[in-house]
């Protein structure tokens, strides 16, 4: 079974960080932009479980996405399972109605433009996301895919990439929640 | 929003009436072997809301239907969507693993290996399948796809085209119910 182990921070000056990425070695991937529709259960209610379900679309790529609940207390390690559907809006289309007719609730979407980074460090393949979320402005997200028996050691990892690009307060929240939130603020 | 106008019906002799599909002039398509996961609901009894909900292997091609409950009375006309898949052996294991996460109850396995045959009556587009399903035997499936407002012609069509193969008494049991049956009396 496969753990993502992240963090993720709230990046006052995004040229800064990116910078500092650059300069380890990271490679950058080709930008894209997320539009994820996330969904509670019929019957559980997943804020009180910590799970997540997400319809996500990519450019015209589709995908569904399970997340466990959280293992870890300050990295997010937890348990994920992605697969891909049919391209396109048709087939995103149906699969929304077959997650309603399932009895799934609709809660809200989380749009954001997403910089993908890789870096190797001692062996290790990070993830870098450079996120710019509308309403809740730059962030970046850590991450390396681990087995059960190597969470703590990613987890570490992590935390020590971090310190180096000068990160230190990670925002625990998911970007669903605190546009919860902001959505509660302003209305 | 499209359904599904099917009729179905045990065989005898699989050959003769394969032959008259054949006389009619309809156009055979590859063979295939279906291996359909079906599910029930967290919360609700799919055979109390006569719905379903399945994950289809065919060959490789993954899919996910959701079928809404059936509308005629013999002729079983429901709502149903598709929506496909990443290919291969992996992504139907993610897939079952989502569902199984999200709390969808694993029912039973029904492997059928179908011959497909499309025929123009006309103008109207029938779908016929011949299928084999081990341990209840051959079964001939006649199905068109319509609009709401043109579901009682389609369920119509679909008797006459019955009617011409010599077909009168439909099964109105699905697979998986008859498989379910017999797994009860077997057992």
């Amino acid at each position: 079974m496969k753990y993502e182990v992240e963090l993720k921070f709230r990046l006052e000056r995004a040229q800064d960080v990116e910078a500092a990425v650059l300069a380890l070695g990271a490679c950058e991937h080709a930008p894209v932009s997320h539009c994820d529709r996330y969904f509670n259960h019929p019957s559980r209610d997943f804020r009180t479980t910590d799970e997540a379900f997400r319809i996500r679309s990519v450019d015209g790529s589709n995908a569904v996405t399970y997340k466990g609940p959280k293992i870890g207390t300050v990295a997010k390690t937890r348990h994920e399972i992605e697969v891909g559907f049919d391209h396109g809006p048709d087939s995103l289309q149906k699969l929304d109605e077959i997650v309603r007719m399932l009895g799934f609730r609709f809660v809200r979407e989380v749009r954001k433009s997403r910089r993908t980074f890789t870096l190797d460090v001692s062996g290790r393949d990070f993830e870098l996301a450079l996120d710019d979320v509308p309403g809740l402005g730059p962030f970046l997200e850590i991450e390396l895919i681990a087995e059960a028996d190597g969470r703590d050691a990613a987890e570490k990892a992590v935390w020590e990439l971090a310190g180096k690009l000068g990160l230190s307060v990670p925002e625990t929240r998911s970007y669903l929640d605190l546009l919860i939130e902001s959505d509660g603020l302003v209305s």
